[in-house]
């Protein structure tokens, strides 16, 4: 096939690193606001940045440590793609942190005068991200691609260094922003009545912080990953199916893909310019089905151009639906009827609402799971192990402007926050809570495909695993295999326990920290004296990055650990295990995380008592609760399982190299 | 061989039930006491006699169409053994129950004069139970591999049975202790202030009604479901293996066992008898172990002298072993340090102590997971399949006695409710409540063979599932069995939801009844008029019975709908998807419960401010969340794993005969 076709994926890469910088000088043009307000904006800046680089260095003394292993085991090729892969990631989560971190007091600004440009400038800082993520991602391993020659080892070294960073990122971000967040809520909002992003609290900077690098760094990094993951096992297993167009299929896919976002995105800011005032979900919806319209026609064509038939069209949108479809389901368990429920069993006190939520968050695991097998299969039967693999990147495909409306979120949050601590007219506030809430529905599009891609792409990587290792059967009646997937299934929850014991622990520190300000510092509660900021996020980052690296390391080694004991076949064993438990596990804490968050958000809205009612007070503490499970462990689950798959991938064929 | 070893079975049946007869006198011919202690066990009796023939009833109508459907698509002999299996459960639990309903005034009674006499009536009241389980489950199962000329299938509608009652008893039961439970704690104890067990509390009766009827009743069909079960798997096994003579192995480990039990039995009896006011744990302890060393050596011997070698005798040891070290494990998490530590963050409040808890619940699953999978490998390697399923018989061959001690704590339990409603000196109730706490302890060797005993027979049912259905090979790479998994992995979820659901919603009611009987009868919390008891069970009991039906059906139909839509190879799928998560959910669950508990009791032991704090009222929190994990959901994971396993073996091999 032509050049241009290898080199599809650094072409739409280019063209989409444009756009972004038009994109950042988009934001970058708004008034940041006043005095104040860029006070508190330059403090969260700088302590993100300073978490982030403490971050990025124990990351980096990891990574080089691996590569140093991948040169000399096997290649320096592979080392180099590695290292490539995760500085990427990095420089994705970085750069669209930074942008984010510039558009919230500019969305607070832009507040100011009205609710349609605040959506613009909130939706244009979160495209930011959303475009670097997936233009870096495609650019990077496309040109791995083009430069190794095609060659699928190479390119999982890539995908590994993207894994690798994705899990501290979300680990680490995860469990700074509810350290933070826990701190703040537990001591402000429930001991000292005080209101959210009061700034009264010594952890309200930590709090804003913690938005940052967890829910924008830590979730560029964490769909950086999926999305170099999806296309590079899609790459892989077309290779094997089709040869070079198999191979090459995917990296189209993606790259129209993110021309479709473009077109998007664009549309979402020409929409808002002309209709000032209307419902925002509906712009941002507008433009998600516009962008999907245009690749899912784009697509078919290629299909048919490419294979001759429709098949990979149908598989794409296959996945596209059972992706929207699950958001729905996420979306009823966690913001429709199930919720005025909950909020009801609230009413009965603290532990009410927690059986409850937890109730729902595993009862939401079902219609996924049966979407997720339905469309495993129909792919299955329709293209093989290649179909699966194609479905994932359906859904991600349009990654650029879903993660825009994902990443947009915590920036109205953020810009709320700032608002309010920079006094600013109560009708800001109003405004940026209004973006805020419209952020948590649209999110939910982008949670379903999260979901649906991590299932569809670990089942596409455990198939390549088996490729690499030549392995002839994994067979369950093998007593290895069985034990195996018993470790595996261990393993998400193990790992779940260490993330949730991180949040607590550091959290604990910071309530201690947090009550003596409000006991020690004088007039703090009158507004008179400012609360020591600085401390509460040197507390937050400290034990982040402390307690990301034993989680992390607990995906790194498991596989290899295995291999000594119970030898390769165990290992996909293991990875089959920790797949379907680590799927389940994701959904239940995500799940009822968000159920806990809403059910609180309904009661606050003057239901059974509303705020400072005892239905409240329990329902904060399900909140308090859900935050781990929604903010941490849940989604760190979904990178746990994939980088144990490219872990497997790069680390075992080269072990077996050596040892058999 | 001889008609002795083929009747094995049934004659230590018989000795076991003569033995129990025996018991039973020595329980009943205890003074009762006073009339207002008779009273109040009386309306005990009654609750949990109407509960358990309601319960039976709508058990009866599913097992009775069941039973129809054996008998007309396969042969009447199977259908008769399932009958028979279901009936000899719930004569057990029945029967069990009865004597401990018997046992908590007498032991009351006992502690007016002596700690040691109210722990000899309390022990033997749950040695009633456990020697019934143990003696009916062997004499059935024995009878019928005897009548029915040891015929595999004929065996496994047995088990089936057994398995059918176990899971609607766990849930059933389940349901109605903790909605009582929760229902009195939430209200009586936090809400209104008043002390556990005090008779003003409407929900008092109903809750230790649902002690009976679930931690005794439930237990008891439990324990006689995983006896049956690991029996018949090893059974069909040996067979596989060593024709006859391993079909009839397993039967000689446990008639031994049963007589190594009632050996222990004797001797605490005789310990407790000559050693007055010493360490009651010490004395448990000590039965136990003498049973378990006397246990060991016949089986041993019975090894060398069957199979001319020690293997079969190493792999139970093993079993035990690894029983052992899982309660070991499992009371360190729930009891030592980890405890302590989650006692410290309710300090911070009720979401740490929830965070924390289930972090404490998640990380207990490694060591576990690590022990069976070594037993499991080792096992395999010394005897194949058939040693995998011995293990399992070894942690249950002395089941008379480790039962006796885990229904002992329930008696104990309810002992200190009736001294408490009957206004007993407070000495009493010290007495009965150090035996209670004695009972926690001791009951960890009990949890510990309960949880590995689980997972390996589940691990040897779904091999006796691959032999009769005539599968060659559960090969992951197929997608089928993947989705297979992953179907299996999410069922644990949505039948904890359900069962947790079924918790919350009839608590809920609970609360609204107890509220409204302190508010509407007049002078109710002076004491100056009763509340209305049977109202309370009356809520428990509807409850209970109309949630029970929806989860259970959940574990008979999951592997005949999947056969129809996926085939037999991927019903292999599911059974191993369900073992693996359902496993890791089943000890999660069990131990966050038992880690929470255990905090609450620890600060009520006057540590972090004691009752009343703060740090209470959070860990009471905690407590409440914990009953539905640990008392329904948990342990009936355990069942539902086995029962779809034997309704797999059961029905799967019917199905293929119509449709294949």
């Amino acid at each position: 096939m032509g050049i241009v076709y290898q080199l599809s994926g650094v072409i739409a890469g280019v063209i989409g690193m444009i756009f972004t910088v038009f994109l950042t000088f988009k934001v970058l043009e708004k008034e940041p606001g006043n005095e104040k307000m860029i006070e508190i904006s330059k403090a969260i800046q700088v302590g993100a940045k300073a978490f982030l680089i403490s971050e990025y260095k124990i990351l980096y003394m990891i990574v080089g440590l691996f590569a140093l292993f991948l040169g000399i085991a096997n290649s320096w090729g592979m080392a180099i793609a590695f290292v490539f892969g995760a500085t990427m990631s990095v420089l994705a989560g970085f750069f669209g942190m930074t942008i984010a971190t510039r558009a919230n007091t500019r969305t607070t600004h832009a507040a100011i005068s009205s609710l349609g440009s605040a959506l613009k400038v909130a939706f244009n800082g979160g495209a930011v991200m959303g475009m670097t993520v997936s233009s870096l991602g495609v650019f990077g391993l496309g040109l791995v691609f083009f430069i190794s020659g095609e060659d699928t080892l190479i390119m999982s070294g890539y995908a590994m260094g993207a894994s690798f960073v994705a899990l501290f990122a979300r680990v680490g971000g995860g469990i700074f922003t509810k350290a933070a967040d826990v701190g703040a809520d537990l001591v402000g909002k429930t001991e000292a009545g005080i209101p959210e992003d009061d700034p009264r609290n010594p952890a309200v900077i930590a709090d804003n912080v913690g938005d940052n690098v967890g829910d924008v760094a830590g979730m560029g990094a964490d769909l950086f990953e999926s999305y170099v993951g999806s296309i590079f096992s899609a790459s892989a297993l077309g290779a094997l199916a089709f040869s070079v167009k198999g191979a090459i299929f995917p990296f189209l896919v993606v790259s129209f893909g993110l021309i479709s976002a473009i077109i998007g995105i664009i549309i979402v800011n020409l929409t808002v310019k002309s209709k000032e005032g209307i419902d925002p979900s509906k712009m941002l919806h507008f433009g998600t089905y516009i962008a999907n319209i245009i690749e899912l026609i784009s697509v078919f064509i290629l299909s048919k151009y490419i294979f001759g038939d429709f098949n990979s069209g149908v598989v794409i949108l296959l996945g596209m639906i059972v992706g929207i479809l699950i958001g729905s389901i996420t979306e009823y368990y966690t913001a429709k009827n199930p919720i005025k429920k909950l909020a009801h069993t609230a009413t009965s006190g603290a532990a009410p609402i927690l059986i409850n939520g937890m109730a729902i968050g595993m009862e939401s695991t079902a219609i996924p799971v049966l979407l997720i097998a339905a469309a495993t299969i129909v792919s299955y039967k329709l293209m093989g192990l290649f179909g699966i693999a194609l479905s994932g990147v359906g859904m991600l495909s349009t990654l650029g402007i879903t993660l825009a409306i994902d990443a947009y979120g915590p920036i109205a949050d953020n810009a709320g926050g700032i608002a309010e601590m920079a006094h600013l007219d109560p009708e800001v506030r109003e405004r940026t809570d209004l973006l805020d809430s419209v952020g948590n529905t649209t999110a939910a599009i982008g949670k379903g495909f999260a979901i649906g891609s991590a299932a569809l792409t670990a089942l596409a990587l455990f198939a390549s695993y088996i490729n690499v290792t030549g392995i002839k059967s994994v067979n369950l009646t093998d007593s290895t295999v069985f034990i195996g997937a018993l470790i595996g299934a261990m393993l998400p929850f193990l790992f779940s326990a260490f993330a949730m014991q991180a949040v607590g622990d550091s959290a604990d520190i910071m309530v201690q920290e947090v009550r003596r300000q409000f006991k020690e510092i004088p007039g703090l509660m009158e507004g008179k004296n400012k609360p020591d900021y600085e401390k509460c996020v040197s507390i937050a980052t400290k034990g982040a990055l402390k307690k990301m690296i034993l989680p992390s390391l607990l995906a790194v080694l498991s596989p290899i650990l295995i291999y000594f004991v119970l030898g390769k076949t165990a290992v996909a064993g293991v990875l089959a295990g920790t797949t379907v438990a680590g799927v389940m596990l994701a959904i239940f804490m995500s799940n009822s995380g968000g159920a806990w968050d809403n059910a609180k958000k309904y009661i606050e809205a003057n239901n059974f008592g509303g705020k400072g009612s005892m239905a409240h007070k329990a329902s904060v503490i399900g909140d308090t609760v859900g935050d781990p499970f929604k903010d941490t462990a849940g989604p760190a689950i979904n990178i746990l399982i994939k980088l144990m798959s490219i872990v497997s991938i790069v680390i075992i064929p080269i072990l077996i190299k050596f040892f058999e």
